[in-house]
């Protein structure tokens, strides 16, 4: 097979869930089929991979130094919700309404990793809870046994600056058959059940 | 979410199989973990879109005039595979020991889409079977409708050349549970049933 085109194929499998096959297939497809289109994509990554840096205000992706939801004057500055990663932001501005502000702190604390307060920015989310304008933190950090502690850890921050913490609620996921839930969610969703009114 | 970010996901779609979701995922991934395979991933693209043109003798892709396989001196000149297209070509390489060479039609005949012989390049094919140097020439078009005509006409062509035309055997696949073989797959194979030596 042409070089160029096995290096294309090798290429492709950095893709996350992109194997042998079917990087074989996208290749072909875009020799075959869409050229313009993968030239497209080439200028689109190349642009991507160098010129997308990190707010200076939430850290979260941005090619300016400070991102479109933190410029924004209709956003509500006294809700900051705090997230590990640009992946799970994205996740709650598709699925909520929320309109307060993010915190991204690019990982969780994982001192064996060598990611503590310092390389999750914690000293920046301080100054930003000190500033008396936050009212309430949301933590929606990942419910793992490193995002917990996390989250206990940020708590504790927010609460020594005055602002109320908030996490978000664990229970049976909609949709979801009982049957099926993990025993832990379902103690969980057990142990915190509502009243109904 | 920043423009050359939300670029670069819609830029992702235009590989097979990937839809919004697993966009967001990859284009995530790439820039949270590994810029500098996606600067790889760019360039190899940029190459292989502009490079990657057509064998003049085997029409299969190749950045060369003359493709690895054709400019080989180890390959059976006188063994003739005739296949659709590229994939087929890589399908048929990875899985047998063929040795001999290729002819890639890019297309099939199908004279609605304006596929005729021209466009396939059989004054091409013919020229070559004309040497006096092919003895055989497989036929490997796709087992459908339009494959199945263009292989009518490839097989005249070989005969008015003297040449031997062949095709792939059709029958029950290999692994495979007869209940789940589709009826004319099985009516076929049962007509060619082989005598047992």
């Amino acid at each position: 097979m042409s070089k160029l085109l096995t290096d294309l194929i090798e290429a492709l499998r950095c893709l996350p869930g992109v194997g042998g096959k079917s990087a074989q297939r996208m290749a072909f497809h875009l020799l075959e089929r869409d050229r313009e289109r993968g030239m497209r994509l080439a200028h689109a990554l190349e642009e991507a991979m160098q010129r997308v840096g990190n707010c200076s205000r939430c850290r979260n992706f941005s090619e300016d130094p400070v991102c479109p939801i933190c410029a924004s004057s209709s956003r509500d500055k006294q809700v900051l919700c705090v997230v590990e990663s640009p992946t799970e932001l994205a996740a709650i501005e598709q699925a909520t309404g929320f309109r307060g502000q993010y915190f991204v702190l690019l990982g969780r604390l994982s001192p064996l990793d060598g990611l503590g307060p310092e390389e999750l920015g914690l000293d920046l989310l301080a100054e930003r809870l000190g500033s008396g304008e936050i009212e309430e933190m949301i933590i929606a950090t990942n419910p793992t046994v490193e995002g917990e502690a996390t989250a206990h850890y940020l708590a504790q921050l927010a609460r020594a600056a005055g602002v109320k913490p908030s996490r978000l609620a664990h229970g049976v996921p909609l949709g979801g058959e009982l049957e099926f839930v993990d025993r832990s969610t379902l103690a969980h969703a057990f142990g915190s059940r509502q009243t109904v009114r």
